[in-house]
Parts: structure tokens; C-alpha cells; sequence
């Protein structure tokens, strides 16, 4: 055994842990039972004080130093457990621990506050979330940024700088395109019934045609959408609003994107420190480039538009051209995960601002409600109505994620630049996606992306699939394009 | 911080990943995605390695040797990880990893070779399931008897040579009770229409009426019933015949009983080593004291009697006193879980018989089909028709479960002394049961049994609950007294 053997047999180990750590949140959010809350709490800290002592084990070091890389693959491999050696040898047990039973905890007082609209009762706990998360980023930075330090678990290399030169190159193209659109006459809307078991059916239908293997993975219900775990198990969650059948279609087709980046990584990279996405942005990219540039685009909608009317009957739109419109419709909206392609990235913008503001001790947690709102109102135009509508709409600041949401904007922007590359090496895209047959640019995203895992960098990875890169300009172009044509 | 306070804090942490793997097990059974095995079985060989080597923690043998114990409940917890940490110092760690992953594999093929009815598929897993479990005897036997030695993993105290005098002591008189409800006349029997729906909405109910609380746990399908987990998280399972509603609801009644005493431990004992049942058979004592001794008495019956009309309507049988027989009719079977109370125990007596002669080395798994076929055909009158009606009918051996057998009969004796006990201190039990309500019972059983946890090893639990040290002479005389009403 080589210092490489020892160290991938002793990472093999912890990559196995935190599958059983995702499983576990998977189980939290959808079939735990409430009362099971507290205990939960004690179990996600005990797997997260594990973690956290195998990922800071001295060993680890020694293998570093003394292991051999004859490979991209082992060198990349390497890099990985480097980079998260050297993370969390900086965060002490004590203060790993905490976060995971504080976040654990403060996920379902989020849960209570947002169903019953009681802000107050959340903000104590939240206040707490974010006194370890600034503790954690402080020590994270060394006397640097806290907030770019943070940013590193979600877009290693990542930076606020970078972040705010990418909304500076899209704020003023979006609003832009906002105001027009905003200014042409209503869209048109879905209107009919959409009982839950049909939307269910429809959206497992259009997940196994975007690629999503419901041998290696499941399709369930949660409060909030999300996908976890990797290779052989990669589950994901919607939601079912049965007057709003979007809501649950297009989130299942986004956490398909996700999820087939986990279940189409290479066979031989299973459980090893690569055998995953690479970064959330680059994670983005493809649920992105699945649910907006394919799912939301005029030849899928074509095909949806008849299975949506098989399934539903009348649905209150009567030509494929109307559905695609009313797919992509740009109105006034609260929710950050309801928003069309164009105010998407005005939410994010929101939240980063606000959330850098908080992580650097600009922003107090009993100021949040009130930053938002203003915040809200003087970019979009409306006063927030209720807290589920406002600053407790998303689950992130609850489990600690303050760093995470630019990563939305930046996988929009990377998936700009692949649809682009995909666009041009498969012309004849459309014809499939109006046979409801995303394959062949599933199949171009597995064969030039997916399938390496965290083999190279974020940008990296985008750069060797397209050839080019990174840019905000393929997605502006693709979202000037595709709205001038939708509000002429 | 005194050496008992360091004991225990370390401890919890062991009892939160020991919950995880419970929590994983489960998943397994119930929504583990069929093509995640392989995976699951490097998760869960993963947090067994986790487990083993805090139970073996060389810091385990400093704190017993230096903790002082104030009080019963600290002797208690000193004597329940001391006996788990002698026990797991002599199972090498690889030992205890190879049968966490080859038992996770092996009950995944178990599940197919029982569907398929291919018993040869099983037999090369089997095979080393054995080995490996003769190989861990022998490691904790010390020259002693490697199935006694094995046994102390379910029941403490507990060896083979008890458990061959107790089914002596059960065996004359079960065989003539047997023989005299057999030559009777055919027992009635339900027929009509069951839907699973409906099924499933009665055992809910019937769950619920019985004390379980699903706030603290979750009721779902899986192929062999079980329950898992405890204090805050304790889950069951259940299985629907549309032909047989009995198994469905005697099922759940039964998992309930196991459930609850696992609910109802106190709650200063949540997550400490006393935290839980003490024993497999006291375990059993609850679920036998719920599911036959209430669930299948005269009283309890013809409740159920008007509820399964008002959910299926005609059922096959006219009165209360019919469905009292068809509940508890002695006939020919394969199955021991849909064993009546009197042929039960002779179901175990094979499976107690096999098994040890598999430990001891008298046995080959090659050889194990035709030996189970000779002994039930010598047993029961009748040859085994298929695998599933034979060997491939439990799980148990399929997870390396060898010496856990007896200890459902060993379940049915405590069970027989408590009924006694709580029938002297609650006469009017009857008149509550035929309302359908369990509760004076379930609620003595809490007080004066379950909330205790593993305080007591497992005969003075009994004895302290009943003022009576366990014998087989109440169960045996409550079986012959009902089963001659039943056969007169």
C-alpha cells in the first residue's frame, strides 16, 4: 500500500459517512416524524463531529505530504482532500459540532415560523446560525474576506469581487429586459385543475426523459425542492401546488439537473473524493441548462403543452405558442424559485448583498425583516405581504448557507455558455425536444461534463466542455433574444 | 467533569450514530432505491466500523475502571457499556466491517431468492454470512460455546441449555394442544374483499388505539415487518395481503408492542446506554403481550369484529365469537409469523435446532434445505412446498441473526407471567378491550415495565414487573385454558 492507496481506502470511508449524512437529511425534510425533531439534532451532531475529526485527521497530513500522483485523477483526487484537510483543520470540533445542532434545530423552527407567517419566533434561532457562521468564516479567512471564505465550501475559487462584477455585467441587460417586459400586456396563465397525483405522475414522466434513473434515486415531496446524496442513491424532492402545476414541474426537472450530474459521474470515481459535482455553480449550470434553456424552451413546451392537456384537460391555454408563454411569463412575484429567467437573478442579487452585509456585522439579524423589504420594494416595486413571501420564503440561511445563493446566478451564467456549445454541436436539438426527447443534450452534458466529476476546476470544467471561457454574454444573448421574441 | 460524566458524554454520541445506522437500516427496507445496494453496503459497513471502534475505544476501559456509580441508573449504564466494550475488544474491526457489508448484501439477495424462489442463488452468501458469524463466536466464546456466546448479543444471560429446558418444559404440552385442535373441525375463515387502503387506514388506527405515537414514529410497508430505532424516532413496518387481513393488522400490533416499549423508556434515558429495551425477549414479551395475549383475546376481538365491517363490510364470518376463532384457528402452515400461538413455538424449536448445528459446525449451509424439509415434514405432517415456505420465509439468518430465534419464545414465557400479573391488578381489563381500549394494560406495562428501559437485566425486569421470577407454567396454562374454549 502506497501513502495514496492509504489515503483513497481512508477517504473511501468518509465518503461513505457523508452519504449517510445526506440520506439523513433526506430523511429530515421528507419522512421524519415531527417529534423526532430533538434527537435529530443530537444524530446529525454526532455524524458531523465524525466527519469532521476523519477530515482533520492528522494522518491525513502525513499522506499528503508522502503521496505519490501518477495521474490527473489521482492528482485531482489529491486537490480535493487537500482543500477540505486544510478547511476544517481551521474550524475547531467544538464549533463543527454546534453548527450542525444549531442548524439541525433552527431548519425546523423555519419550517414552523414560514407555515405559521411568525418572523419573530425564527430569529433568535437564526441569530445564532449566523453568530457560529461569522465565527466559522473568520476563522476560515485567516485576517481575510470571512464572506469569500465562506464562499469557498459552494465555488472554490469563488470570490465576492468576482460575484459583483458578474450582477454589475447583468444588472443593467435584465432590468432592461424587465421593464419591458413587465410592460407589454399580461401573459397568458394555466388555468384548470391539477390534482396532485397527476402533476406526481407528469413530473416522474419528464424526469425519466431528462435522463433521471429512478432505479439509483426517488422522487418525493418536501417543503422546499432539493436533491441529495451521489452515484448509486441521488434522491430528489418538489413540491405540488395544485392551482400552479409549473411550481411542481419545472422543480423537478431543475433538481433532475443535479441529481443526473451525481448518478452520471463515472463509474470508477464512486465514493471517491472527485465522484461528485465539482461546485454548486458549475451543479447549477446543469439544472439550469435542464429546467430554463431545455425544460422552458419553445419545442419542449410544444410536447408539454400535449401531455399537460392528456393528463389535465383543459388547462386554460389553447396553442403550444400560449403555453410557451405562459411558461415564461415575466410578472410581479415574491418567490425567488416561482421567478422567470429574467427577475431570477434580481432576487439573488438581493440576497447576496444582504447576506454579505450580515456576515461582515453591517446587517443585525433584527434588522433582516426590515432590509429586505426595503430592499424588495425599491427593486421590485411592491411591499413584501407576508414573511413566506419575504425573507423566510428560502430554507439557506436556516442550515447556515449564507455564501451559497451567487452560485444560482453563476450556474445560470455557465449554463448560458454551454447551451451555447450544445446548440452547436447538436443543430437539430429542437426536433428532439419537440418529441419530449431532451437526450441529446443530456447526453452531450454527460459525456463532456458530468461524467468527469470534480476531476477539474469550476471554470475549468466549463471551459474544457465549450472550449471557451466563462462569460455572462451567451446568457444575455440567450435571454434577449428568447425575450424580445416573447414580448415583441 | 468526572470520569462517569466524560463515559457518558462520549457515550451519547455513540448512541445518536448507533440511531443513524438504525434510521439507515430502515431506509434500506422500506425506500432505498433498488440499484443503491452496492453503495449501501459500503454505507453501512462504513458507520459500523465508526461504531466498532467507539465501543472499542481504549478510553472506554480508563473510564469504567475510574467512574464511580452513585446511584442504580449509573451502575446500570457502567454495566451496560462494559458488557458491550468486552464483547466488541474481541471482534476485530475488520471481522465487524466484512459482516456489516456482507450482511447488507446478503439481505438484498435474500429478498430476491425469496421472490424469485431461487434458494441455490442464496446459498453462496449464506455461506459466508456463517462463516463469518461462526468466526465471531468462536472470537467471543473463549473456548466456551460459540452459540451461547452469541446469544448474549440479544439476551443477556441466556444459553442454549435454558433454552433446550424450556422448550422441554413447552414441548409435551404444546404437541397435545396441537394435536387436539387439529382433529377438530376446520376453524372459520375471512373471506372477502381487503384493499390495502383500507387495511392500512384499520392497522393506523389499531396502532394508535394500542398507545403508539406517530408523532415519535412512522408506519410503512416493507417485506418482512420490523421496527427500528428508538426514543424519539422508533419506526415500524407491516406488510398487506389482500386475501389475508390478519397479517397486516397482527403485524403491526405486534411491531407496535416492540415500538412502544421503546417510546415509553423515560425520557432522562434517551440516548444512554439504558435508553431501550434490555433484551430481545423482554422486547418480544411486549409485542406478545400486545399482539396475542390483547389483540387476540375474546374481548379485543369483537371489537375489531365491528371495525373490520364497518371498513370491508361482509367479512366472511357472522359473529363475534366466529371471528374470535378465525383470529386464533390452529390449522396446517408454512409460515411462522402467521403461526397460531400453540404451533408457534414449535416453528422456533426447528429454527433453534438448525441454527445451532449451523454455529457448532454439524450443519452445511449446502445441506440446509433438505435438513428444514426433513424436520418440518417430521414437525408439522407436511413437506415444504417452495423455498419461501421454507428456509427463505425470515430474514434473520440472512443478516447473520444466529441465536436470535429463541428468544421469540423466551418472548411468549415473560409474556405469560406479565398478562398474569396484569390481569390480577386489572380485572376489568376485558370490559376495556372489548371498547376497543388497551390502555389499562399498555399503561401498566409503561409504569411498570417499559419506562425502565435496560435498567434490570432481563429476568429481574420480568420479576420486578410481575413480583414473579419467569417461568413457562403462566403462558402455558393461559394457552391451555384458551385453545380449550377454542376446541372444546
Amino acid at each position: 500500500m502506497t501513502a495514496y492507496d492509504d489515503l483513497m481506502a481512508f477517504q473511501r470511508t468518509t465518503e461513505a459517512l457523508a452519504e449517510v449524512a445526506a440520506r439523513t437529511g433526506w430523511d429530515q425534510e421528507t419522512v421524519m416524524p415531527r417529534g423526532a425533531a430533538p434527537q435529530r439534532a443530537e444524530e446529525m451532531a454526532a455524524l458531523e463531529e465524525v466527519l469532521h475529526a476523519r477530515r482533520t485527521d492528522p494522518r491525513l497530513g502525513e499522506w499528503l505530504e508522502a503521496a505519490e500522483a501518477p495521474d490527473d485523477v489521482a492528482r485531482a483526487n489529491l486537490r480535493e482532500v487537500r482543500r477540505t484537510f486544510e478547511r476544517n483543520r481551521k474550524v475547531p470540533a467544538r464549533l463543527a459540532a454546534e453548527l450542525a445542532r444549531v442548524t439541525s434545530l433552527a431548519q425546523g423552527q423555519w419550517a414552523t415560523a414560514r407555515a405559521t407567517q411568525d418572523a419573530a419566533s425564527f430569529l433568535p434561532v437564526l441569530a445564532e446560525v449566523l453568530r457560529l457562521r461569522r465565527e466559522e468564516g473568520a476563522a476560515l479567512a485567516d485576517g481575510g474576506d470571512p464572506y469569500d471564505a465562506l464562499m469557498q465550501d459552494y465555488e472554490p475559487g469563488g470570490s465576492a469581487a468576482d460575484m459583483a462584477a458578474m450582477f454589475d455585467a447583468m444588472r443593467p441587460r435584465l432590468v432592461a429586459l424587465r421593464e419591458r417586459a413587465l410592460s407589454g400586456g399580461p401573459a397568458p396563465a394555466l388555468s384548470g385543475r391539477f390534482p396532485a397525483a397527476g402533476q406526481m405522475a407528469l413530473a416522474a414522466e419528464v424526469a425519466r426523459a431528462f435522463g433521471y434513473d429512478m432505479q439509483r434515486g426517488r422522487l418525493d415531496l418536501a417543503v422546499h425542492p432539493f436533491s441529495s446524496g451521489s452515484g448509486l442513491d441521488a434522491r430528489i424532492t418538489t413540491r405540488v401546488d395544485e392551482e400552479d402545476p409549473f411550481n411542481c414541474l419545472y422543480s423537478t426537472i431543475h433538481e433532475v439537473g443535479h441529481a443526473a450530474y451525481e448518478q452520471n459521474v463515472a463509474a470508477e470515481h464512486l465514493l471517491t473524493p472527485i465522484g461528485q459535482g465539482v461546485s454548486m455553480g458549475v451543479h447549477e449550470s446543469q439544472s439550469r441548462s435542464y429546467e430554463n434553456q431545455m425544460g422552458r424552451s419553445e419545442a419542449f413546451c410544444g410536447w408539454l403543452f400535449g401531455r399537460m392537456r392528456d393528463t389535465f384537460g383543459d388547462i386554460g391555454v389553447a396553442s403550444e405558442r400560449e403555453f410557451y408563454r405562459a411558461a415564461n411569463a415575466v410578472r410581479p412575484g415574491y418567490i425567488r424559485t416561482e421567478a422567470d429567467e429574467v427577475q431570477y437573478n434580481l432576487h439573488i442579487m438581493l440576497r447576496f448583498d444582504l447576506e454579505r452585509a450580515m456576515i461582515l456585522g453591517d446587517l443585525q439579524v433584527a434588522d433582516l425583516e426590515a432590509a429586505w423589504s426595503d430592499r424588495f420594494a425599491a427593486d421590485f416595486g411592491v411591499a413584501v405581504d407576508r414573511p413566506s413571501n419575504g425573507f423566510l420564503q428560502d430554507v439557506h440561511w436556516s442550515v447556515g448557507l449564507m455564501g451559497y445563493f451567487p452560485t444560482y446566478s453563476l450556474g445560470n451564467l455557465f449554463a448560458g455558455g454551454l447551451m451555447q456549445a450544445v446548440r452547436r454541436d447538436v443543430p437539430d436539438l429542437d426536433a428532439a425536444l419537440r418529441r419530449g426527447n431532451p437526450s441529446p443534450a443530456t447526453d452531450w452534458l454527460r459525456d463532456r461534463l458530468q461524467r468527469f466529476g470534480a476531476l477539474r476546476g469550476p471554470a475549468e470544467t466549463i471551459e474544457h466542455a465549450t472550449g471557451h471561457a466563462p462569460s455572462p454574454e451567451p446568457l444575455l444573448a440567450y435571454l434577449e433574444t428568447k425575450f424580445a421574441d416573447l414580448y415583441p
